[in-house]
Order: C-alpha cells, then sequence, then structure tokens
C-alpha cells in the first residue's frame, strides 16, 4: 500500500506502533512484542525517508537505487565498473543491476563497454551526462534530504550505528 | 532494484555504506555525511526486514500491509473499523485502503458491511476465515521474525525509540 508520507495531515493522538506493542504484550506475545516494534518501525521510518528523497528525485528521473548506482560509478577511479561488482557493492541481484542499467542506457547516463581485459565481463561506464546528473542529484539530496534527515545528528549516528549491527548480522559485510 | 536479501551469500569485506560515508565526508559534504548514512541504511535495512516478513508471509498469500489490516481489525472490539478510520490509523492512503480491501474480500478475509448509523461510512470487517488467518500469520512471524528480528532486545529497542523519534518528527502522531 502506498503510505501518507512526510508530514501526515492529522497526526494520530497517541503512537499507533507502541499501541500495537501493547497489545502484543497483552495477548502475552511478550517475546515477540520488541521485534514486532523494530519491523514495524522500519518500515514506516523506511517509507518516510523514502518519499522525501523520491520526492526530490523524481524531477530528474531518478529512483534512489539509481541513483545510487550513478555514485557507485562516479566514486570508482576510472568512472566505470564490471556489472557484477555493481551487484555485489549495491547488494542487488544480477537482474535488477541489468534491468537498471538499460533503463540508465537509455537516458544516457551510462554507456555498456567491453571490459578491457576479461572478454565476459561487461563494463557500465558513466557519461557526461551521468556524471552531471549525479552531482546534481548530490546537490538536491543532500541539500534537502541528508543535511536534515529528521533526527538530529548524535541520535542519527546512534541510528546508524545500530542499523549497521542489524545489516552486519544479516552477514552484509 | 529488487536488493539481495536475508543472508548474502557473499559478504562484502566492509560495510559500504561506511565507505559511502567516507566518500561524503572526502568530497567537503560533511553537513550531509550523516544523513547520507542514515537514509542508505535505513533503505538497506527495510529490505532486510521485509523481505524475512514476505517469506512467512508468501505461502499465506498475504503481504505485510494487508497483515497489518488484518490485524488493526483483530483488534478492534467489534472485528470492524470504517475504512477512514484503517486509513488514519495504517497512515496510508484512502485509495490504499480500497485497493487492500477489495483484495482481501476477494480473499474472503474481510466483508464491507454498512455502517451501523452513518449511512456515508462503509465498515470493514473481519470473516472468520480472516480472524484464523490473521492469528496463523502472526504465529508465523512471531516465531521466525519477531522474536529474533536480528537486534539483541535492548539495541532493538533503542533503535525502535530513535525510529519513533523520527515518526515524530516528521507528524506521524
Amino acid at each position: 500500500m502506498a503510505r501518507d508520507t512526510g508530514s501526515v495531515k492529522s497526526p494520530l493522538p497517541f503512537d499507533p506502533i507502541d499501541a500495537a506493542r501493547q497489545t502484543w504484550a497483552a495477548r502475552g506475545w511478550d517475546e515477540a512484542a520488541s521485534g514486532m516494534a523494530l519491523v514495524t518501525s522500519l518500515m514506516r521510518a523506511h517509507q518516510i525517508v523514502l518519499a522525501r528523497v523520491e520526492e526530490v528525485l523524481r524531477p530528474l528521473e531518478l529512483t534512489f537505487s539509481r541513483y545510487e548506482l550513478l555514485m557507485l560509478l562516479d566514486f570508482s577511479q576510472t568512472g566505470s565498473l564490471p556489472l557484477s561488482k555493481v551487484g555485489t557493492r549495491l547488494q542487488v541481484h544480477p537482474a535488477s543491476v541489468t534491468n537498471a542499467v538499460d533503463r540508465l542506457e537509455q537516458q544516457g547516463l551510462v554507456r555498456r563497454v567491453p571490459h578491457p581485459t576479461d572478454r565476459r565481463a561487461t563494463l557500465a561506464e558513466l557519461t557526461d551526462a551521468g556524471r552531471t546528473l549525479a552531482a546534481e542529484a548530490t546537490k538536491a539530496l543532500n541539500d534537502k534530504v541528508f543535511t536534515a534527515p529528521g533526527l538530529p545528528t548524535a541520535k542519527g549516528d546512534q541510528l546508524v550505528r545500530l542499523l549497521r549491527d542489524l545489516r552486519h548480522d544479516a552477514g552484509d559485510f
């Protein structure tokens, strides 16, 4: 379901996730109440930040996933990476990389080029237009989302550390 | 893009979000580095927990959104709520509530009934099958996801509190 995003017009007079947690405990599911609150909070927090990011990227015809791909190439020394490495670094399936590169290629932001030494591999290479758009998108995201992500820096960094533990537990790195 | 989920087969030898953060700082975007890490961490953590939840719910032909709707009705005193209230409580758009209730109605889990006193309003009412499936889904989610959500309880609760601040800042409640 599409969530209401950003600033909800009529805030609830109570925290719905806290209410659910109390019901969970009342039904005797104490051991699961904390995890239910964690999962549900992540779902809602994701919707909030995704909506903000999409609002900034939509006029640039980018999704966050395609933006991440552009930035990954922008950060690389040569502005290009093997498709397989793109998938590993962004932790997405090969088919998803193919789709994203297809779309970025149609937009003229990325081109596929043969790997100079490995004939079986293909590189995704940033075009000049891709590099320009990546810089524009970064400036917009930095100004409109990343400098004020919804938490003061100390709490934000605490959140990042906890999510790092969760990502590590999931075997990401 | 569809993310790799759960346990990634080849963990990266470093934290990719931490690497991005260092690059952000190296480019002079210090004020945005923390927020970039926050947003990107939330995106990835969401994918991890969503994949676990969907794996449990898929055999029951439920999404997390439809599961939340069933539980909201299950928690109500009469097993029914006005559609408008469902949207407010789950913080989703009216059109999304309509779609979810349509689907749940096709599945025989919910039925639409006229509001007893307000002729303009419609109630979503849980069927017996809906109540049974909600209980089954809850047991499965409690056992397979919520009792071990990827963080020890103390850290999980800390995460919930930080995400609560973020949700509050966004005007949710």
